[in-house]
């Protein structure tokens, strides 16, 4: 397999952008497990001529938020499979999320889930006089918000595009998920989630470094690192015993560096809400409707193997739609639908009838 | 796949047996990386007749312990594949482990390596008289140190069996195991491995939570757990935040079970010590002799792949040897070298001439 390792520093991801986003006020919500939301917020970004009757929603990923060509400069832009230019182009920040919308600032926060997060973008939508999205797409997570937005609202969601995504978490999507909350948990800066400073930033790294090793994967890790050892700017910190010091490896330098990223722009608490949501997530069936499907995944993903959308387009079929399973010849694992343009976009041109 | 539940209980690992446990002073070793322990002891447990032309060695992996028919049961016993009616079977716990053997009781005890392990081992060797070992044998790094012994002591070594194993860690591999120590070094009662109480408990529970995760497969986690709830008896440990109260998953409870269990057996720094020891371990080359080699391997193995145990066969074939690589088609992941009874048995009689 030919991996250009210089493809892996996009999937670095961007820190979130603050400017051109907007606010809206969307009202209280009753939330599908208990609870309730005074009033939310929804951060949101928009790109492309508005034209209500032309708009692509975008969901982002777990860490993801409202800067869509920030995160995925690849398919969303000027002349790429989310055409700009072509379509007047949204992305919000979930509920629950830490980039702008009404997300977790103490231990109070209510359980929140994915059907809610589509709920309160459903008031965004109202909010821009969309009547209908000509595509609601997104990979990982935003790939089972697009998925809960056919659920939902069928006749407000023509397309729906979701790539390295699932109709709900296996024991070890859950696995992993739950290794990550623990970390956060056990860090005694937690508080139960009533920290006012910086919190558990230490559990939250090791949860972040714990993901990017399941973004990879064996072959690209292989590609990227090997056992090359790092020549300087040593970012692993100094574990004190004697036995614990030897040459540093790249892979975790980079796993290091990662992880502390993570904490200077990601709140635990929206870890622990969103990572909730989507493992309590489970999509059973898709109501009769002319919404059309493609579901994309990479040969290589380890966190959302291909099996889970071929189940998927399984769904969408037996529930009478026209949907598409496009299995990905990839070395790049779950963080290949972050990096695919080609394919990806080929498969989305055919979806939209472009 | 046909997987049986029931298969993974034995998984679970027994804990360590003192009954029947001997230990030996072994003198001071100079050891590879530079240190020194002043003076070794290893603790090591024999099964079948003593006879030192006609011995086994079986090696343990990072958790492990001098008991193998404890934690092997279905490849070391009576009439199995290490049969210990045939041979005289020894197994000792690793220098740098918390079983018995000399290992890390502050954050002063030297780097160890797998190359010193093996050189504690041969110590034990002269002291029981065993000119040459008929199979050194074990898997994970189990199966390395096998591979140790055969460049560091291959007139005394006759076979080796390395079961889902490897020359040397990936940046995967690298990658897990940094998590998992990142986790320890993080965890405010690590103090720099100078602890006196239990230390990083905290810590100790995640690494092996993600530990547990890499032990099995996706296939025998969904048939193991699936998304099935846990109804009564919940380890997984309060965390305070309302939005982190829900129904706990199965798969959620086992990993809880595992972390907690293993911080009641085990010790954080001979985590670090070992795990070091396994990462910085490279076999590039392998002397002539007339050692002869196994390596198994299985299909579903996350951790250690089967490509691992391939290179690792042609290597031993590229200098000479006699070998043999058997990748074993298994949907029980990395734990199979513990489960799989039939295939890895009769490999090894054929190996052994049996």
């Amino acid at each position: 397999m030919n991996i250009d390792p210089g493809l892996f520093e996009e999937s670095e991801r961007t820190t979130p952008q603050a400017e051109g986003r907007q606010f809206v006020e969307v009202g209280s919500l009753d939330l599908e497990r208990g609870g309730h939301l005074g009033s939310a917020t929804i951060a949101y970004q928009t790109w492309g001529k508005p034209d209500p009757s032309n708009a692509i929603l975008v969901c982002h990923a777990i860490s993801g938020d409202s800067n869509a060509v920030g995160w995925w400069p690849r398919l969303v832009g000027p002349g790429k499979a989310i055409d700009t230019d072509r379509y007047w182009v949204i992305c919000s920040n979930v509920i629950g999320g830490c980039q702008g919308s009404t997300g977790p600032l103490s231990g109070d926060f209510p359980f929140v889930t994915l059907g809610d997060m589509v709920e309160a973008q459903s008031r965004l939508m109202d909010h821009l006089s969309i009547p209908q999205w000509q595509l609601v797409c997104g990979g990982s997570m935003g790939g089972m918000q697009a998925i809960e937005w056919a659920r939902r609202f069928p006749s407000r969601t023509k397309g729906v595009w979701a790539t390295a995504s699932a109709l709900r978490h296996s024991a070890m999507q859950i696995g992993f998920n739950e290794v990550a909350r623990q970390s956060i948990f056990r860090d005694p800066r937690w508080q139960g989630g009533n920290y006012t400073d910086q919190g558990p930033t230490d559990g939250l790294a090791v949860a972040r470094m714990l993901g990017h090793l399941t973004y990879l994967s064996e072959p690209a890790f292989e590609a990227k690192f090997g056992r090359r050892l790092q020549e300087g700017d040593v970012k692993v910190p100094d574990a004190g015993a004697t036995f614990a010091k030897r040459e540093v490896f790249q892979v975790e330098n980079y796993l290091a560096h990662q992880g502390h990223k993570f904490t200077e722009r990601f709140d635990a608490r929206t870890f622990v809400v969103v990572s909730n949501a989507i493992d309590t997530y489970d999509c059973t069936a898709l109501p009769e409707s002319d919404t059309r499907f493609l579901f994309t995944s990479f040969t290589s993903d380890l966190l959302y193997p291909s099996w889970q959308s071929q189940t998927a387009n399984e769904l969408a079929l037996g529930s009478g739609h026209e949907s598409t399973w496009l299995d990905i010849n990839s070395p790049l694992g779950h963080d290949a639908f972050l990096l695919d343009e080609n394919e990806q976009a080929s498969a989305v041109h055919t979806l939209l009838g472009n």
